[in-house]
């Protein structure tokens, strides 16, 4: 069994080398501007565990598929995660000016390139799996359905859906567990959901697979939002290596602003269950998931 | 032969249909919230010719294809047109208060839902086209190849490309012939060529014909800017339906600043030759395309 960081090396490895051959496929003028790919590499390159691109590989190990085969769809994921944070931190949205103890791409390229560098990236993640699913042409249908996947949980009802309720609420100070759950749904538990969907997919996987592995990206997404809350309220900046409390000044709608801290550490616990109930059918196989779902839990004590 | 007009019509009519088709589709939490899609249709119909849409089910329809089949291709097109020109209009991009008439999506909706509407109008075309893929799996192979053909138009190298080489080069004060071709062929004819270039692959069409699509498509697409630069000058308001003179005062890269007017008549002329020789070759069933061309020309006289 490959662990977290083996899953994040090849990931990384195959992000470098992605532009560059996309490019060389181009019938024309064959370069981007140096400043696009630059600002979008910025961003790719800013760390990260790449937690939801790895957990798409294990995904397909788990079931039998071909981890390169999936690399392609993996790397697309990480690309739509990190357009996702360079939209988000622009003035008119959470106008952060520092991510990950590095400016964020528009205070380095300018709010204009930085709009860009978001798009450029959505896009490459799309042309990206579709290179690699017309490489796989005899196995296409399995590869326009996890592309399929990808397209929803990032889309309208899914990740872009979550960010527009989120900035709704907090502009007209909308509170209420209904309008927190859509959110967290959408922002976050969406790119753990679906990226798990597209791996079934990709290994031609039986519905009760894809079911297990909804259930389970759905229980993760959510449980890993609630830490995220919690650890705003309890943690230490040393712990979380980020600025605390900046959920409650700002008045954003969290787990715990909803439920409070108790009753945000019983949600995380019935999440937690619920993850490991998903995963309970692949016995050792599921161990990645397993240790995956127990280091949030971790991170809480 | 269909008109402009005709196929226009049927484009607006499935535009009508997509965001709720894409809902229904959905195995949970199945709305978009009612902003974003507001926000998206406000864009989407705020009229223009849908020029990019009715040229590609064209030129489905020159070579033989079904022009049903296509159209959510052609849908995909005009929501990622639509969403270049809603983030062009940004603050810190063109900074467009006004187009077509009505006030930006950014003025109406602010600036944070607009990013959102744009990154969402470009994320529902490929879901658009790849539920329209998933419904014809016995022809997987030519809707994958349509697919990336979009993808590449509207991508790093193309669309995208284009924008931000404009942007640089106007923040940079930037001119030369060399900087105004790659904007142009990436701005603006991109989104011709591609566009032909998917219905071809849509149709399984020969070699031959994507080559004279595609030259067709980019002698017009340059065609276009290049008129559209022109009125800018020597139009009348009236006749433009915009203000004029705005790009000389921006000091914006354009043909008539590279070429000056009487070299940019002799460039319109002779991309006005080159399309109409890529579509030589299809003799009356070429009508459409035919006069199109010859419809810009008449623009600038």
């Amino acid at each position: 069994m490959r662990a977290l960081n083996d899953y994040a090396r090849l990931v990384n490895a195959r992000l470098e080398e992605i532009p560059a051959a996309i490019e060389d496929k181009r019938f024309e003028i064959g370069e981007m501007p140096w400043l696009l790919s630059r600002s979008m590499r910025y961003s790719l390159s800013a760390g990260g565990k790449r937690l939801r691109p790895s957990m798409l590989l294990a995904a397909v190990e788990l079931l039998g598929g071909d981890v390169g085969d999936a690399l392609d769809f993996a790397c697309a994921v990480e690309m739509i995660h990190t357009y996702s944070l360079i939209h988000d931190d622009l003035p008119g949205m959470d106008d952060d000016t520092m991510r990950r103890g590095r400016p964020t791409n528009h205070v380095v390229f300018g709010v204009g390139q930085a709009i860009l560098a978001g798009d450029g990236l959505l896009n490459c993640a799309f042309e990206t799996m579709l290179y690699s699913a017309c490489a796989h042409v005899e196995r296409a249908s399995d590869y326009l359905l996890a592309m399929r996947e990808i397209a929803t949980g990032a889309g309208v009802t899914g990740m872009i859906g979550g960010q527009v309720m989120d900035l709704y609420c907090e502009r007209a100070h909308i509170s209420g567990t209904d309008a927190l759950e859509y959110i967290q749904y959408g922002k976050t538990a969406c790119m753990f959901i679906y990226p798990l969907r597209a791996a079934a997919r990709l290994c031609g996987a039986t519905a009760e697979d894809l079911e297990a592995l909804t259930a389970y990206g759905r229980a993760f997404g959510l449980l890993f939002q609630a830490t995220d809350d919690l650890l705003d309220v309890t943690g230490t900046a040393e712990d979380v290596g980020k600025t605390l409390g900046k959920d409650a000044e700002s008045g954003k709608l969290t787990c715990v602003s909803a439920y409070g801290i108790e009753g945000t550490r019983k949600l995380v616990n019935r999440l937690h269950g619920e993850a490991l109930e998903a995963v309970e059918r692949y016995g050792e196989g599921g161990a990645f998931f397993r240790e995956l779902v127990d280091s949030m839990i971790d991170r809480t004590k």
